[in-house]
């Protein structure tokens, strides 16, 4: 079984490049899709397992929850209460023994069991800013400071969840097989590359 | 021209890697060529030479000259000097504007105008640890608690010259294209893939 995971910064083009590996590779792609399978399981929407995911110390905020017929209409929802599901979610794809590429969300740890191909997607901050900018959400507006402060947010957060759960910090080299800089590169060309490294590694096996 | 650096963790095997790689690529390859040719300028023999490289603060070593009739028998050589050598002789590398790799030496910042494919090596302890065993000189015994520190040795004289010449890190990814964690690999199997990245990364130039 193929499992290939792929931590990366943010805005540096790593769920686009695990997308087209899926592709590439003829299998199964995670990524909100785990997000959905949390939600669905806590009861909760969406935006807000995403929101408890990706900031990092316990909050007692209330969660309304979908169903305030059969249990109470809010509940002190922790974060580690969603960071443990997101593991379970997580865990059971691997299970299947179906392969796949799953995107963030420390598979790379949580799987290490079954021994995945670890790939880190780091980019410079021109070419970051550049694909934040164009891949903007519809209507959303932001200046480049704006741009750079959510950027440091977000891998700030990704940096603490990481030190959680290992003793290596987030993007050590020890930590993963690859880490491809996406500098310079159209990342449609990296991906035969990349999968031939994918591939060659499981064939060993 | 295809520039290809290469630096590594003492005992990665980046050395190895570099070389299949010269010959993957059917170009030249430079590692110890570039001592001896310090060595030549200097006057010094090489492995004073590759001494003075691999330590760091200038010293004031009395450096035995080869030619003693027409230059003093003793020089003050300062490190600095060396180092001074070593850039102009990888310089020249560059300008003959044959395609290379070159391993070590910090010749990715040397040599930025030529915007190199820069390669970073790196292992576990354990690899690194086997490879040391399997490699070591005829005759010399080293124990594994020798070994390690001699690793750790070396690469905090590499992370320590790096500090000079560069505001990132050594081994910080942000300063590579690619990172390969040769962990699990045979070096073999490695260097046609990786030489699929270098040359795709040249051929959209």
């Amino acid at each position: 079984m193929k499992i290939v995971t792929i931590s990366r910064e943010f805005g540096s083009g790593g769920r686009e490049l695990g997308k087209r590996l899926a592709e590439e590779l003829n299998c199964d792609y995670y990524d909100k899709e785990i997000i959905a399978e949390i939600a669905e399981r806590c009861k909760v929407n969406e935006e807000y397992a995403e929101y408890l995911l990706s900031h990092n110390f316990p909050s007692s905020d209330n969660i309304t929850l979908r169903n305030s017929f059969h249990i109470p209409a809010t509940l002190q929802m922790t974060h580690i209460q969603v960071l443990c599901e997101q593991s379970n979610v997580i865990k059971e794809i691997a299970k299947t023994g179906r392969d796949c590429v799953i995107v963030g969300r420390n598979a790379d740890l949580l799987l290490e069991d079954y021994c995945p191909y670890n790939i880190f997607v780091c980019a410079d901050t021109e070419t970051k800013l550049k694909r934040c900018r164009e891949y903007a959400k519809d209507g959303e507006v932001m200046s480049d400071k704006e741009i750079l402060k959510k950027m440091k947010r977000i891998d700030k957060n990704r940096m603490k969840t990481r030190a959680i759960i290992s003793d290596l910090p987030w993007g050590d080299k020890q930590t993963y097989n690859l880490i491809v800089n996406i500098t310079g590169w159209k990342i449609k060309d990296l991906v035969p590359l990349v999968a031939g490294f994918v591939n060659k590694w499981f064939e060993e096996e």
